[in-house]
């Protein structure tokens, strides 16, 4: 825990004071991304202390060669890693012969950095006293472009405030890097050729195995006083560095500053020998607009995301600043412009756990881009799994599926599987389920049902398919189970009758069915196009059907609650609050064996279904469950909090809801799980949107129109969201007084608020 | 499959020509050993197509540091890897210049090998035609002396059969060696010191971090037609081989012969600066005594283990010729006379599986050493494990257990564990149950109480402890219960309740229960020393009766057995004969997840537990059990037909006996598994002895005196076992027409058989 670490500010992450030991910390909580690239916040200066370097390009990823102790039948070949790309951000720094280095300063004093989430810019500033007595303050600005997203620009500048000094400035750009995270030390990038023009310089490189070209370029400028400097750099060159080094005299108190456009121009989306001419084209461009006019379209291009996405909390600096730092981050990550990227767990803020892509896209992540953005981007998430059916069939039929039965991937960049854990990658096979789920969340949502006969349906057979093969008849039961699956809770491994999973598979396939009959009857066409390249049959409906009718639910009498899976009440039932603190958290104090037996709980995972699938349970039935599953839970994923939020909510424990929407919207900034180091916890911030949105605010769609149950934790004054609900946007203010909503658009709109129907209509404030 | 490649003979295995494609298998059927020291049939001479180099020394390992995909907490540091250790067997040949190397030869004709099983020798001869026309006829034999066991002797004679030729022959030693199974590539070896003497070579090399010192030493002598001459030999060195060079005018149809006499000198046995020394006195004194010498001194000691260990077969030459195969093995792996080794999975004949211990060792070969050799033998395995008890109770401490209690590792070489899956090295507790059975079975069948009081006691107290404390009370159930193992059937991963570990941790407190009862009354001060030592006191006895009284047994009362594990009628029972055949073996076919919510059982299970218990449970039982089980058994573990053959015999199935029988004993002569080039099963050779002797000859420990129910297969003329019964020998003749016992010593012994009383003298043939 960090707690108090980083300033509370409604709108920006602050950190005073300089400190070795969270270099790296710092380094995940100030990265920046636009979507298209990302940063860790290292430093531009050489650093000799530890760090953790990043720099990231979307899509661009290296199949790593599995590492496993024991193979077994159907591991993946690879492991697709996050790639740590070529340095751009590199400013070599000698002040007056001496290398700047805060590693090896004599002081570092006033160190300040801020994160602006409202104007999407990352600042630091420090005052240095080297060892040669020299004291500079350096101030660091940079932002990476939201309308340019190519590019990159840094201002860095120094001022001397003890003596007159010489600087030398070494922009320079690096591909000899690695991957803190390899399992091989295989070498990642191949460069093929280095090249400079006066200001400019250019490394052309490409990732072994998977090939993709990309140019790393900058492209400097040299100010004194404000005043432009022509002068001319020394270049120095290896196999795979470039640096162009300026020296400049600089007077006490004037201030020198460098200007640094620079990153990717990548294969994906230009011809492969066109790669440097585009770099030269964009970074040309963006130093004719210059430093001041791309930060302040930086600040438009956020102040329209924000527009649409802020929510406000009067009351609670710390809340609103948890709350807009998940919105930031989520918008750093992925804007949704490009169907074949997706949301990493890690965003463009760390290596691990590699992929691109995790069932927390479509659990998770699609319910905040549906409401925050068009439409469109919802639905490209969707047209990603769907480019993605045939590698799912393929990875269904390398574990004996066949017809056409599809599961998709734990963990992916390009559709293949490339997870290699057992228990992980054969058994946690609800993530399947997760995928129709997206789809019927979306038409919900958006009433665009035309996704399904275009392309939804026949990701729905294939995994209908797939639940319909999975399932076993057991005659001792006379019911079909599931056998040997792991569910959301990873806490419990191989085991039977999950009740998330068979829930969600019998749902799986009567969704499916249901849409079969519907695009039958509604859109013959579509039909007629997928039964031919389904070869989908009345025989085959109907015996899915028998499984999804006959499919086994365990069950306890005695508790009246479903069971999380066969044998549950077989374990020890003690609760967390009877756990010694010195055993948390039991993923890092407990033998992976003593973790599978207790009845510990990972994540939500009969609550998960339960906030699934709300409608089909009453809320007595929920407060049982959660009064019983609650206590076993240990939050361990980050996951969890938010649905735990969101069903406290539900069930007017407004307190309960209020602690666990801390623990999920502060989790990285209180670095709760002291592990954000590693880079920040990207897919759980869409949880904590909803725990707002969905929890606090009630948001449901009921009878095909928004419905809000707004309740409000008695620490906040007020609070503010807005959605997107079919091109209509509502602004939803909630206080402690009541509930206004107000309209943006044309045309009126009803919707419920406690249950009943409220009209309302553009521009006008209504109260509730 | 390979059946009828190698040539039945009853004491020979005979390979006839030369094939490329089965070097690798046959330098692993071919291998010699000699408890000390093991050398896979590699050829002599170089040899530049497809080989398996494998020099193995007894208790020379390495602690390759873990390789896993995703670790979890508890996995030990490093995996003992088997290591190949320094070549002293290679003699290069240069023929009129031409080195000699079968893969490039013109032709190889009469290529022959032949392991002479009865006399401890393996030789190899073939007539190759060189490139430079020279044709030569050669001939190596070689063993690994019994007597000196640092001594390994080759003799490689070579005869020009068209020209006279000039021939080098380079006797090296080389300890630039690597491990085909190797983590991360790293070095194994660090060569400090090479040196020569006339005739005599010496390389001194230590393990990395094991720090084990070796001295690999070679003295050569040189014959031209049975005359040694006296060659100065040309030295070539490089930092981790040396050679000697000797060259030879050799006329044609004469024969010229190097002899070799080479091995190893260990720091397990030797000062570390007195290896050298104790090298070349070991060598001289081989020298000394000579080939011829020295292979009569191994006929004899081969022929005092077969007087012992022989099991003869008449009238089926493959069943003759496969169990010897086994016997021959068993004892060239392990000869009992040091406590700190014991038996690998490929004792010296391939490095796979790494470690040297399994519970392997209690559950399968102890009965074959205890019938075969000295008690001692035997009460040495039970000591290796009582000197590993600390290691034990520290790998338990680390799971999370307390008070000391036990967890012997499922893999090691030194005691500490070494593998790492979590569903095997954490939860395939059953090993520890092997432990202690082990005690009582050495007890049983020996009769030496004594070692109880001594050691085992304080053995069974950690096991007890450790079965107390993992079985969990569920109060659903209103039994223990215990959660997340896996049983000896690995197809089956982290189940509850598998009733062969329940049934084994009931037994295992009871008969611990049992015997402190008995020391407290009978062994005062051994009692008092033991609960000084384990602090064991009554009030945890009885907590420990009380989870053994309260054991739950899954059981089925339509099916009226007891289940594998809790929902195992959950699964789609199809038996093994309506599996299709292209899908088997199902661990090479199916994905894993597939193969775990199938029915399908590895290795006896149940049966397992049926055939350590017998008396505990009806031959009604038994029948119920195997007729329920046994359809489901694919018997893709070498350790399964064993087992099932014995019970099939107790059933009266002698068909199904022999079909099992003759699947274990030959096993690896045919290949049954296609992977023999990776080495022999060493362990289940013990299996095999087991069905013959406990399964025909129904020889089982009755009221503390040897009984017997013999029975035949309808394929035998007859067939003939001894055991070593409390120094006493038996020799058991089993024919078609009735059984005959002949007793050695000088007192008379009550036996049983058939159930009835029979008193056989010594020297007295009596027939039944």
């Amino acid at each position: 825990m960090n707690q108090n670490y980083i300033k509370p500010d409604n709108w920006s992450i602050i950190e005073e004071g300089f400190d070795k030991e969270r270099v790296k910390s710092s380094e995940s909580l100030f990265s920046i991304g636009n979507g298209a690239m990302g940063q860790r916040a290292n430093f531009e200066e050489a650093y000799s202390g530890p760090t953790f370097q990043g720099s990231y390009i979307a899509g661009v990823y290296y199949p790593d060669k599995t590492r496993v102790g024991w193979w077994k039948n159907g591991y993946p070949e690879y492991f697709a890693k996050v790639l740590n790309a070529p340095n751009w951000i590199g400013i070599g720094v000698k002040i007056s012969g001496e290398p700047l280095d805060l590693n090896t300063c004599v002081a570092v004093n006033n160190f300040r950095r801020e994160l602006n989430m409202k104007e999407g810019w990352y600042e630091r500033s420090f005052i240095a006293v080297l060892q040669n007595k020299v004291e500079v303050l350096v101030k660091s600005t940079r932002f990476l472009s939201l309308d340019l997203d190519e590019v990159g620009v840094i201002k860095y500048e120094i001022t001397p405030v003890n003596q007159d000094v010489n600087i030398e400035f070494a922009p320079y750009l690096d591909s000899g890097i690695t991957n803190e995270d390899t399992n091989w030390e295989d070498k990642f990038w191949d460069t093929y050729n280095l090249a400079h023009d006066k200001n400019e310089a250019y490394i052309l490189s490409k990732t072994m195995k998977t090939n993709f070209h990309v140019c790393t370029g900058m492209l400097s400028e040299i100010f004194i006083d404000g005043e432009q400097k022509d002068i001319s750099p020394k270049v120095k060159m290896d196999g795979t560095s470039i640096s162009l080094n300026y020296g400049v005299e600089v007077p006490k108190g004037k201030t020198t500053s460098i200007i640094k456009y620079g990153g990717y121009t990548v294969s994906l989306n230009h011809e492969e020998d066109n790669l440097k001419n585009a770099s030269t084209a964009i970074l040309r461009k963006a130093s004719e607009s210059g430093f001041d006019v791309l930060l302040n379209s930086q600040k438009n291009a956020w102040s329209k995301i924000w527009e649409m996405a802020d929510i406000t909390i009067d009351g609670d600096v710390k809340a609103q600043q948890g709350i807009r730092f998940n919105i930031f981050q989520l918008n750093q990550t992925y804007l949704g412009k490009d169907a074949r990227l997706n949301i990493g767990p890690k965003g463009f803020t760390g290596e691990k756990y590699g992929g691109s892509t995790y069932w927390d896209t479509e659990a998770y992540c699609i319910p905040f881009y549906m409401a925050t953005k068009d439409q469109l981007v919802a639905r490209n998430l969707l047209t990603y799994r769907y480019n993605h059916l045939d590698k799912a069939i393929e990875n269904a039929s390398k574990l004996g599926f066949v017809n056409g039965a599809a599961l998709y991937p734990m963990v992916t960049m390009n559709g293949e599987e490339c997870h290699n854990e057992w228990e992980i990658t054969f058994e946690e096979i609800h993530r399947n389920g997760a995928m129709t789920f997206a789809i019927y969340n979306y038409v919900r949502y958006t009433g665009d049902y035309s996704y399904i006969p275009e392309k939804g349906l026949e990701v729905m057979i294939a995994i209908a398919r797939f639940w319909h093969q999975r399932a076993t008849f057991s005659t001792d039961k006379n019911k079909y189970v599931i056998l040997g699956v792991t569910g959301p809770n990873e806490y419990e491994n191989n085991v039977n009758n999950n009740w998330y999973t068979n829930y969600l598979a019998k749902w799986c396939i009567e969704y499916c069915v249901q849409n079969i009959i519907k695009v039958k009857t509604e859109y013959k066409s579509d039909y007629e196009r997928i039964v031919e390249k389904t070869s989908i049959a009345q025989e085959e409906v109907e015996a899915m059907l028998e499984v999804a009718d006959k499919m086994y639910f365990p069950y306890s009498e005695k508790h009246q609650v479903y069971l999380q899976q066969d044998g549950f009440l077989d374990k020890e039932l003690i609760t967390v609050d009877n756990l010694d603190k010195s055993q948390r958290p039991i993923n890092q104090k407990w033998s992976w064996d003593r973790i599978l037996r207790s009845p510990y709980i990972k994540q939500a995972d009969i609550l998960q279904g339960f906030y699934m699938f709300e409608d089909q349970f009453t809320k007595e039935e929920l407060k049982r469950h959660f009064d019983f599953y609650e206590p076993f839970t240990v939050h361990e994923s980050s996951l969890s909090p938010c649905v735990h939020s969101i069903q406290a909510a539900t069930l007017d424990r407004m307190d309960q809801a209020y602690t666990f929407y801390l623990r999920t919207s502060r989790l990285d900034l209180d670095d709760y799980n002291k592990e954000v180091e590693e880079g920040l916890h990207i897919t759980s911030m869409a949880g904590t949107w909803m725990s707002i949105v969905e929890g606090f605010g009630g948001l449901r769609i009921k009878k095909g129109t928004l419905s809000f149950t707004p309740k409000i934790p008695k620490e906040w004054k007020g609070y503010t969201f807005k959605v997107n609900f079919r091109n209509q946007i509502i602004k939803v203010n909630v206080s402690q007084e009541g509930t206004s909503f107000t309209l943006e658009g044309n045309s009126d709109l009803l919707i419920f608020v406690e249950g009943k129907e409220v009209k309302i209509s553009p521009n006008n404030l209504i109260t509730v």
